[in-house]
């Protein structure tokens, strides 16, 4: 009786995923905590749960897809500016975006991605915060993915659309934590993910106060402030939410100290990965990728039993408009 | 009608508050922006209030709370490592305040006091923030003020606690956004104010996430990470939240921009600032004041129309246990 229940629940709620030990898994930690009967109750306050989103909410192959807004802004800039792209021609990694050398923009390294990501908001100045939100809203509406040819926002999970849905109706508190930009995701988190601004955590660069003629801004400085990753998302959830997660998903290395911190939770908790093993329907790779590496943390979610998510077996579709399997 | 209907509203939320020009003002925003029917009305997602701590929820004279706490726990490390104790002797601002030199203690300047408040936290080590969670939760149950004797969390200002809860009946998202360390407010902001942990926004140090023996910790280190007061309030309102507040309340030239960001916000919006003009029941302090000066503050209000609550004519109680007057 008690299995036909939860098959029912797993069928409405979450039904682009198959039902099976891992999605029975998930949905009977979110029911136990929300039950106030159950030994593993949870108050509403401290239900929280925090998301990767590059390769956790969305894909990520072959680029971040921050990273290819911040070509496709380059490339714009350049058009708009012949003096910037004279400039810009005789240098790395800019050189090699407009000259589309992958090769050449791989060698920049970490580096040179980041400035790429950072410079290309706004040119050589800094735009104001209203500014910037604009042209990604305008992107995000507009740009193509380079080989499904689909909007980005179109390359969102639809099974983890469902899975913040459930969890929003049982009063937890979901927050995107995140290596990409804060102002990058806010424009579009709500519509998208319904995941309002002041629940999106991510990377950030230095912000300054003006006060332009009695029309305050916020500009944004291309100079890194805080990068979201490996040990800054527990700091940056400490930092931003004051408590740690009953519940956290991530797909790569950079995840494993957001999974750890959730996972010695004192309350009830639920650690979780993501493993990208569908190369049909979307990319499989995990421990020998450069974007999305995911190696010690396959280790370690072995050793503590963390939930691991494979999506060539668990999930009935992977995008909204994708037909069900 | 109408009149008389307000009244009785500001009667029932409000009973703290007098009845006059200053408290309609605020009740009639309030209720203006959350009226579906009002050409005011703001939806609730957007419903946005920020209040300064420090002279604007509860008293901060003769020093700032956070100072009177660290300089106890000064005192307590001395007491518990004479080691400690012998080199404080030596050293300023430590040795002002074990031989309690007032003095001596405000000659160590901004700087000074900002070390103290960095350093007693732990002595010369970085505690864990459940560590220093602690901490402050035992202070500031135990702890009196050095003037009133009363406890610090009988210091807030029962008029606001009242506007706190009458704006989350009305569904805004209430934010203390304050110069006071995040993880000073944190301990007991909830219990006290009604703002849970991750609508506190603050002044931090420096964070750094240790995984030990398994058990994963995030250190406090004393070092200075980020400073919430002056243009340090609105960029970590967009930091934070990512959108402007539509109600904004200080008490200080500290809280002018975060002022001048809220009175720019395209929705129906109110600035507004807590004067203290009671040396009564409580101090009476602005334009010549160490400690929560304001003085740009009121010409700004001035030129701008915003609110300024009076808190000896617009208030017929300051702390929870006074009389009504
Ligand atoms: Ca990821
Ligand atoms: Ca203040």
């Amino acid at each position: 009786l008690l299995a036909c229940k939860d098959q029912t629940s797993i069928a409405s709620s979450l039904p682009s995923w198959h039902d099976n030990e891992n999605s029975q898994r998930l949905f009977q930690f979110i029911t136990d905590v929300s039950n106030t009967n159950n030994k593993l109750y949870v108050a509403p306050k401290d239900r929280i749960a925090v998301f990767d989103n590059d390769g956790t909410l969305w894909s990520e192959q072959p680029a971040y897809f921050q990273l290819l807004f911040a070509m496709d802004r380059v490339r714009a800039l350049a058009e708009s500016s012949p003096e910037l792209k004279a400039q810009w021609l005789e240098q790395q990694p800019y050189k090699a975006v407009l000259e589309n050398d992958m090769k050449a923009l791989a060698a920049s390294g970490e580096k040179g991605l980041i400035e790429l990501v950072m410079a290309s908001h706004t040119g050589n100045d800094s735009a104001t915060s209203e500014e910037y939100a604009a042209v990604v809203t305008q992107w995000i509406k507009t740009a193509k993915h380079p080989s499904t040819g689909k909007a980005y926002t179109d390359m969102v999970f639809q099974p983890m659309l469902e899975l913040m849905s459930l969890l929003r109706e049982k009063d937890f508190k979901v927050y995107i934590v995140s290596g990409g930009g804060v102002d990058f995701m806010r424009p579009w988190a709500e519509q998208v993910y319904g995941v309002a601004p002041e629940n999106v955590i991510g990377s950030s660069v230095k912000l300054e106060y003006e006060y332009r003629n009695g029309n305050p801004v916020i500009l944004r400085r291309p100079k890194l402030n805080f990068i979201n990753d490996k040990a800054g998302k527990p700091i940056a959830i400490h930092q931003h939410i004051g408590k740690r997660p009953i519940l956290a998903f991530g797909n790569s290395d950079g995840d494993l100290q957001m999974l750890q911190w959730t996972d010695a939770n004192s309350l009830p908790h639920l650690s979780a990965y993501i493993h990208h093993t569908d190369a049909e329907r979307e990319w499989a790779y995990d421990q020998d990728s450069p974007i999305g590496q995911l190696k010690q943390g396959l280790t370690q979610a072995a050793e503590k039993n963390w939930l691991v998510v494979d999506m060539k077996k668990d999930w009935r579709k992977i995008y909204p408009n994708d037909q069900n399997q």
